[in-house]
């Protein structure tokens, strides 16, 4: 670390998003106008998302030109039930992006007390509290079971922590007791251990339950918006589709996404690629002095005192990582695509090439 | 026409979709299902979409990759606002597809009383009702002042109605004196009348006003799910925004619509061409005794009484035109894209070769 941490100026450095409490990465434009004398292109380490996507299948003409066919959503639909290993009766509802379902999840009950297991993803709490209920951001597993709504995302962003499908069960059923609800953010689970993802239980039977999966993250597609909704309980996955509404994902989405759900032998290849490429980068984070706290396979937690001189130095390499409004001490880091990238980070970190 | 009328089975004929109110075109798959002996490929007519696509400009692959940028979204909306000659201050907002917007803005607002412009595209009525307000379809313009909400398509769908921008903004000003809203749906503007659109009006200082453009329809690329609301009214336009969220139109749309909407020429030929195949349609129609009763260059509303024989002689040739659950005598026929198309037609409605 060669240099001191900068002062921050009031209200935050250029590139916060102001009057909104939620900061996303992935904003390379933004990064760009604090970071004008940066070197193009930018490598963008902010996101999470693989950098080595899934290949583009060709896309016929006619997915552009004409709405999307409800059976081709169907299609889609039953592939991703088969690529989560999802129960044999368990709604499958695939909207544009997860966001998108964030964003109508609390417009399923009524105001009430919701749950979040933190700190996580800001855009639960903050959609739910948005739509009129009381949040609250809890750090004990075992405070979720007092709420009408509880929140996990397993695994979690960033840290990367895991909550067995046992325990998440056990909750569900604790809280279907009261009418309740249990939300799971599975956004990382497609490199999760095995065991982590609760979609092999859930179906007829289940207690209240939505699981809420990302298409772009693990298979590097992030630009197509696409995300997976899915639960055992029949009546809320016809609320979801019906505040959904028609022609909601693209024709070319709903194609590259059947694709790539239904490629079993790139999935198990990229599981691996990932993890490798996960150690390679905890090597090289430990050789500069940043410890590794947490993370999935497709990004790393860093803690450290200097967190903000770091975002800066790697910024003015035009390097764009990830760091917490909530917690000045943490970056996340995730993986370089190309052999060039690897080695721009190693310079940026002053490793040993 | 050689065919009698055929019965309808109790509860409609099978594609029209079971428990929902709102009967769309398009679904080549529910009419496969319901004329399975038609030859393939389908001719598809029941949507209204130009059937001659803007071209698509070469996808750069990080648009599918990484999340979208808000300076390219903002990009988007400057096109936007140049491609439909909004007033300078006007606040365009984009999102994936008009139909998103239609489902959001009965949320804008607490229940009220709410007139729609009818008959019309139905989704309107629906999704305020849906959502909690008292809504009336009024045939008469004059009625719809007295609302809280006034939504006018314009042109009208299906029928081709214009109302003249000098008559909106007087409902508008006469609607916020009572601090109401009036809601323009300018789906099929793009190929109106000059004047017709209200879009160079709004403004700041504009009555509330919120105008939605669709994107997919006139430049023949509906499968990439685009649209846009437009107002004058800043707190609106940041509502909207905040319920759209982040990253929710995808990548490679944000592209296309961009380069299609400023491309001027591309435009004006179209605007040509599709006045010609109307004429060519029109001429088609009246030789098999089919009176066109209204409709814009990409849609031609017909009155029959054979209209279900008509939908059913079209559907076994595989040709699927737009029938209306509301009105059995109407039948709406978009444009053929291609000669072999045009022949096609021709031959099913028994006209001269």
């Amino acid at each position: 670390m060669k240099r001191a941490p900068s002062t921050v100026e009031p209200g935050g450095p250029p590139f916060v998003r102001r009057g909104t409490i939620v900061l996303h990465g992935g904003d390379l434009g933004a990064a760009r106008a604090a970071f004008p004398l940066a070197p193009e292109p930018w490598l963008d380490l902010s996101t999470g998302i693989n950098p080595v996507p899934f290949p583009l299948p060709d896309i016929a003409p006619e997915l552009w030109q004409r709405l999307p066919d409800r059976g081709e959503q169907a299609l889609l639909e039953a592939a991703a039930a088969r690529a989560y290993a999802a129960g044999r009766e368990a709604q499958v509802v695939a909207a544009p992006g997860t966001q998108a379902l964030i964003q109508l999840l609390p417009r399923l009950r009524p105001p009430g007390r919701v749950a979040v297991l933190g700190p996580t993803y800001a855009e639960h709490a903050y959609r739910w509290q948005a739509d009129g209920h009381a949040v609250t951001v809890v750090s004990r597993f075992e405070d979720l079971a007092a709420a009408d709504v509880a929140v996990v995302v397993n695994p979690n962003n960033p840290d990367g922590r895991t909550i067995s499908a046992d325990d998440l069960m056990a909750l569900a059923r604790r809280l279907a007791e009261r009418d309740g609800l249990l939300v799971v953010d599975e956004a990382f689970a497609d490199v999760a251990p095995a065991g982590t993802s609760l979609l092999p239980r859930l179906g007829a039977g289940a207690p209240p339950t939505v699981v809420l999966r990302s298409f772009g993250k693990f298979f590097g597609l992030a630009g197509v918006r696409l995300g997976f909704a899915v639960t055992g309980d029949v009546p809320l996955a016809d609320g979801l589709r019906q505040m959904i509404g028609p022609w909601a994902v693209s024709g070319p989405t709903l194609a590259v996404g059947t694709r790539a759900l239904g490629d079993g032998d790139w999935q198990a290849n990229t599981r691996f690629r990932l993890a490798c490429d996960a150690l390679r980068l905890d090597a090289m984070l430990a050789e500069a002095g940043l410890p590794v706290r947490g993370g999935t396979t497709l990004f790393r937690l860093v803690e450290t005192e200097h967190a903000q001189a770091w975002f800066e130095h790697l910024g003015r390499a035009g390097i764009l990582v990830r760091r917490f409004g909530e917690d000045h001490r943490h970056l996340r880091f995730g993986l370089p695509g190309t052999e060039a990238g690897w080695r721009r980070l190693a310079a940026a970190l002053g490793c040993s090439p």
